[in-house]
């Protein structure tokens, strides 16, 4: 059996134009048989979840539910309803908000072992801006701006860990975070480091990446890395790297996940029409 | 005959505590024996000139002018008198303020080919900020802010050419300058890219560049660079490139510039009597 597709999606995903981005996790969950689920712990507001719904809806999923978990309390109360939920869904939507509210209430649940588990069985899921993050088994929980490496940059949590290999980051480019993808790297260089911006979503599956949206993935390989002094210096202090590579990948750029290397759009970038027929053929 | 050190410092070098950079600075040019010639083109103020003037005079150079050379009229101008301490000079440093200031100022003069023609023959060359770029063949002269490549993010200019395969970019962290340096290679690969943070100087001798002062400086290789679409793309729209390089080199971290690859430190960084002593034994 092989592991659902993952959406990584920097945030601010266009929500009323031509919804690129969120009409393609519609697709790939099934388009007109898609049974979405949405998790909205991240979030404040209440009505997030909701708001997702509606768009779901008006994509024309075949059902569109909300969990109804908001707290660590909910997380640990919930029966079977959200646990069938899951069971039953094609595709899972976590949104934005802050990934330390989702991996404070959901960490050792059995909800996140259930997502972990049907994941593993082929669920789709898609994540914006904290929902993004928290796909990465080593998360970035927090951190500062600033396009270079320093010490104590970056904060690191455990997160859902369906992309176990990935670092992800979002908000990239609007929000200044090079410098903290980096850091967190520098800690241990072992993991890909995929920074999204935002309307733009790496799409991962069978091994590959592939972008679309109106930004960029930038993607960070350390793993050649020869040197760093990243335990050595103080804090807030520069830290050397030595060694990196990277990559800047916009729509219709893919990434060899396995080989970790960059490549260019198949013939010119393909339109959003094309996008989406690749995307109802990759299912 | 072997061209002198070039100094690209980040701007905003420390003035008034240790003083490491220029400090080292003087050293190079011959420390009691050094003949400084100031270059002030790029500020609007005044008293730039000899405010550093002061400094080298504190740090026991043996003689320290100031080229009075405020704007194109008087580069045209410029009789004897600023192309003999030209000659006269062992160290020239110039200021920060415009870089577009200097080359519109001195673009086409004797005093250009004056420094040029000095410089290979071994008269030591400091830039800071403005005055680092200008050290380019191909400059930075104007750009915005972020850390991943846009389409016109950049704009180049001519500069003064004694660094003719790097083009050299400052206040590199604190003005979040990656993506215009990444941009600007996106137009043509061949230079190597350098961007020196503040109170930072990257020393370039021999085929080596070395790094002092308490930020770092940024390499970024794209010579291997697979793929671009930056001729395609539509103003302000993301950039992709693929088969960059990157490295982060603190204090005492050295770059290889013919084989393009950093390298760490000798043993441990060197302690700032140890860089001076270094600095020394090059001359």
């Amino acid at each position: 059996m092989e592991s659902g597709l993952l959406m990584a999606i920097g945030g601010a995903e266009d929500k009323v134009r031509e919804r690129v981005i969120l009409r393609a996790f519609v697709e790939a969950a099934g388009g007109p048989d898609a049974n979405v689920v949405v998790l909205a712990t991240a979030s404040e507001l209440a009505e997030t979840g909701d708001r997702y719904a509606g768009i779901f809806e008006s994509l024309r999923a075949d059902t569109v539910e909300v969990l109804r978990v908001r707290s660590r309390e909910d997380a640990l109360d919930a029966g079977s309803g959200v646990l069938d939920l899951l069971d039953f869904a094609s595709g899972l939507f976590i949104t934005g908000g802050s990934q330390l509210r989702i991996s404070t209430a959901l960490g050792g649940t059995a909800i996140a072992v259930t997502i972990r588990r049907r994941h593993a069985e082929g669920m789709v899921v898609a994540g914006t801006s904290a929902g993004a993050a928290i796909l990465s088994e080593h998360m970035i929980s927090m951190g500062d701006s600033g396009a270079t490496p320093r010490r104590r940059l970056v904060q690191m949590a455990k997160g859902l860990g369906l992309a176990p290999e990935l670092v992800i980051d979002q908000h990239f480019r609007q929000r200044d975070r090079l410098g903290r993808l980096v850091t967190a790297l520098s800690y241990n260089p072992g993991p890909l480091g995929i920074g999204v911006d935002e309307d733009t979503a790496a799409v991962i599956h069978g091994g590959e990446m592939r972008v679309i949206g109106s930004g960029a993935v930038t993607v960070l390989d350390a793993s050649g890395m020869r040197y760093t002094d990243t335990p050595e210096v103080r804090r807030g202090q520069a830290v050397s790297m030595l060694g990196l590579k990277l990559d800047f990948l916009t729509s219709g750029c893919r990434y060899d996940l396995r080989q970790r290397v960059g490549m260019p759009p198949l013939a010119g970038k393909p339109s959003i029409q094309e996008e989406e027929a690749m995307e109802s053929a990759r299912r």
